[in-house]
């Protein structure tokens, strides 16, 4: 079996990731003891650690036409995504994002998206979709991920939306078109009420047609099968930088999904790859390999 | 008279700022209002100060041979800066620095610099120093500032040194090469000792052969003259942003020295210029022209 063909759809950011001992209370100067600069962005980082996991992904976003956009285009290219159909948009500023990640595994995120960085999602080959064993998209270009989950949709293709917390009416616009949606849990909460996780599940799953889950960091990842909850704890790990774990999660859960397993075996999968990528500082740069998933899960207890 | 040709010799950076309602007491994300990317350095920026101001600014510094280098010296270059003798150090990074500046004019600091940065100034041709009218320097590259502030000494040349607060020794080595240190506050009570800014003054005096100053933000500048403090306040300003402020006051402080000026008119002029750059957002990019300090020095009651 050749491996699977993942189309990623979603907004690149290019990001400073500064390692600190303590993210302080109050304004102040302080001096990382690591430094890494690296393109990603949800969608992007997934499709990282798909390319890791042994799938090919190609890639569709938008950056703006300067210095970063291109510095994003070379470093996702480094990663091994296809960007051949990534937009360099004239006048538009790229987006960038500053990550501190303190010693305890806490972060501060401050991203910034160029409110003028044209959302048209007109461009996009749609047509191109039914190609693809399977899409993953974030909510971080709200039009052009509609764009893609229709398509997907109107081809019966896997399609999972990565459903963080986003401005109000994104996820509500996004979900219904998606295959699978896979909340963070504080997006299931917004998205279906702030009781418990399996009450949350079940009103999201009345609102929505496909899959429903929903990734709960360390304590794993929790999913509707025919009206039931199911769980899979997540491995025990020592914890440096929980930084695009969930971005993990998805993509090794979308590229499970594309080569044919069940919920609960890509649940499982995805699992160890983002606990696995926790163990280490740098964000998706610490994505694990196949080799090391699958040998992880052979030692693993979970 | 022609414009006073100033150098200026320190550590370069590269600084995405970001504007944010508010710097969080504890870690997550946080959503700036407003992102600006520009190279600076606290020589590099009172040189572009200097520039604005009407001077012209040679800027002698290392950076890493990489695309983050390449941005810095186009950045700097862009500022009016001459940088024909700048130096892409191969293998090293170039420092990059985050900067989240709150509503309030609070602000967060985060610089990297590599370690691996060769800090070696052998290359400095100090040769040239006899042909420039005053010399600024910070602390960032100690072995730098120490060449040029010794070989300004040599010649007889102002030399000002932004003796802001630095690892132990630092200033310690600095500050008996230059003709005129002016500290920052907190630097000041580290170098002399923590009681009022005036003990210290005279603190800082006893051991330094030259003109000893210190700032004050908003509160302005004081000195030493014949062993008397002298103080000028600084004008009353709206503050929305006082990163670089420090960079721009020496960088004037400097060109007015050049120009001949005494320590009281140059104090006031600078005064002047950081506070006008106090009313912009952008760090030194809100730097003033000549024209817009002489406008204010007529108006303000400072």
């Amino acid at each position: 079996m050749s491996a699977p063909h993942i189309l990623c759809v979603g907004a690149a950011t290019f990001d400073t990731l500064f390692k600190v001992p303590a993210i302080p209370a109050t304004p102040t100067k302080v001096l990382p003891t690591a430094c890494l600069q690296l393109a990603g962005g949800m969608a992007a980082s997934g499709g990282a650690a798909i390319v890791r996991l042994g799938g090919r992904v190609e890639y569709w976003a938008r950056v703006g036409d300067d210095a970063t956009g291109r510095a994003t285009i070379a470093d996702l290219a480094a990663a091994g995504l296809e960007l051949s159909r990534i937009r360099l948009v004239p006048g538009g500023r790229s987006t960038v994002c500053t990550i501190l990640v303190d010693d305890a595994g806490g972060r501060m995120v401050v991203p910034y998206y160029d409110p003028q960085l044209d959302p048209d999602p007109g461009w996009l080959p749609v047509e191109r979709i039914p190609q693809f064993d399977a899409l993953l998209v974030d909510a971080r270009w709200p039009a052009g991920a509609a764009r893609a989950l229709g398509a997907a949709r109107d081809c019966g293709r896997i399609a999972v939306l990565d459903a963080d917390v986003s401005p109000p009416g994104v996820l509500e616009e996004l979900a219904p078109l998606a295959s699978h949606v896979v909340f963070s849990e504080p997006a299931l909460q917004s998205f279906a009420g702030a009781g418990p996780i399996e009450e949350a599940l079940h009103a999201a799953a009345t609102r929505l047609p496909g899959f429903v889950g929903v990734t709960l960091g360390a304590a794993g990842f929790s999913w509707l099968e025919r009206g039931a909850i199911r769980h899979a704890p997540a491995p025990e790990v020592q914890a440096v930088d929980t930084l695009s774990a969930g971005d993990v999660f998805h993509g090794a859960f979308t590229l499970a999904l594309a080569e044919g397993a069940d919920p609960a075996t890509a649940g499982r999968f995805a699992n160890a790859a983002a606990a696995l990528k926790c163990t280490r500082f740098g964000g998706r740069a610490g994505a694990p390999t196949r080799a090391e998933v699958e040998a992880f899960l052979r030692t693993s207890a979970a």
